[in-house]
């Protein structure tokens, strides 16, 4: 498994999925600090610490952080199942190389246009993953089915 | 790491995985759609572009729709690490690939009862979906106990 | 790929999934159960079924089990990926293990303290696993980028 590494598109790929994974951790780190500047909590005993607000709904700029974390959560998982098996496979790593960059800029940019509310282009960069996912399934897919 | 996916049962899980990840693109792919046609928003510049309505609540036919998709979601993470970790392990490809085709036809039958709004059938699909995980961590946690 | 499995961190390795997956099956299992209890549904034809009140938002005690629920598996999904092309890549084994065991056991007190309600050490929990991850994607990034 060591030289699995050294194999195509391992390296682009590594580094893709530890970019991702460090946005996803600026998300978690973020939220808490956002929901003590708006003071409103959903347990009971935050809100007790930080002498703050119960609710049953996020503070609506919280809940946006949150919407941006499961986005990045529901497209990674995906990538990160397909891009494994897609370099597991033998695929073409030249065109999985291009695919992970794709994928990962178009993911950047889709939390940075979601922060700054910029819709139409949050779209726009979520069709470019959209795509590139839509790809790798077609790929893993067909590679195996005409394996066996 | 090219010649794993000839053997064992990879092929088999490579497609599971991808028809789940199809899955899950599709209800991706619904969300946005069905937020049009309700018009109801969570994101203040989605509802200005759209007309519509900004609320802190998805419309509930929308989020029927995000329930189902975390539902898979939640449910294709711990297949996927450990059906993979249950190949790397050399554990039965026999038995993997009957759990792979199981836990597929489960989860895509869970889908079609959610929307359907058939909640005994859900249930039930939901119900072999989850045995099948549970019989994948206890052969991946028995496999490496003993090949310790 | 048998192989694999023998060698390195893999057996700590799968074994801290298996747990972890477990742990998020025990809260999948976990709240259809409370939701019977305490009797509040989002699906009409669960209300309907078990005789119950529909809302638009699950039942605070509810809803504090799907919150710990997705915790770990925002959490999970990262450490699954890094902790497999950390192994992957042939990076220390010994460093992995403590890492994973770390990790791992963090996590369990995670859903302890969460479901304790004990805001202060769900925090301490919460950093201590996040550290993890961030040792986790430095290393595989590291690794990737000098193995270039």
């Amino acid at each position: 498994m060591v030289e699995w590494l050294a194999a195509g598109s391992a390296p682009v790929f590594n580094v893709c999925c530890a970019l991702i994974v460090l946005e996803m951790a600026a998300l978690a780190f973020a939220t808490p600090l956002l929901r003590v500047k708006r003071n409103v909590w959903l347990n009971e005993e935050d809100a007790q610490r930080f002498s703050g607000t119960v609710a049953d709904v996020e503070h609506r700029d919280v809940a946006r952080v949150i919407r941006a974390h499961r986005n990045q959560l529901e497209n990674f998982v995906p990538f990160f199942a397909l891009g494994l098996l897609w370099i597991a496979g033998g695929t073409s790593s030249r065109v999985g190389d291009g695919l992970f960059v794709a994928f990962t800029l178009a993911r950047i940019a889709h939390l940075v246009f979601y922060l700054a509310r910029m819709g139409r282009l949050r779209t726009a960069s979520h069709t470019v993953s959209f795509i590139v996912l839509l790809i790798l399934a077609g790929g893993v897919a067909w590679r195996s089915i005409v394996g066996i």
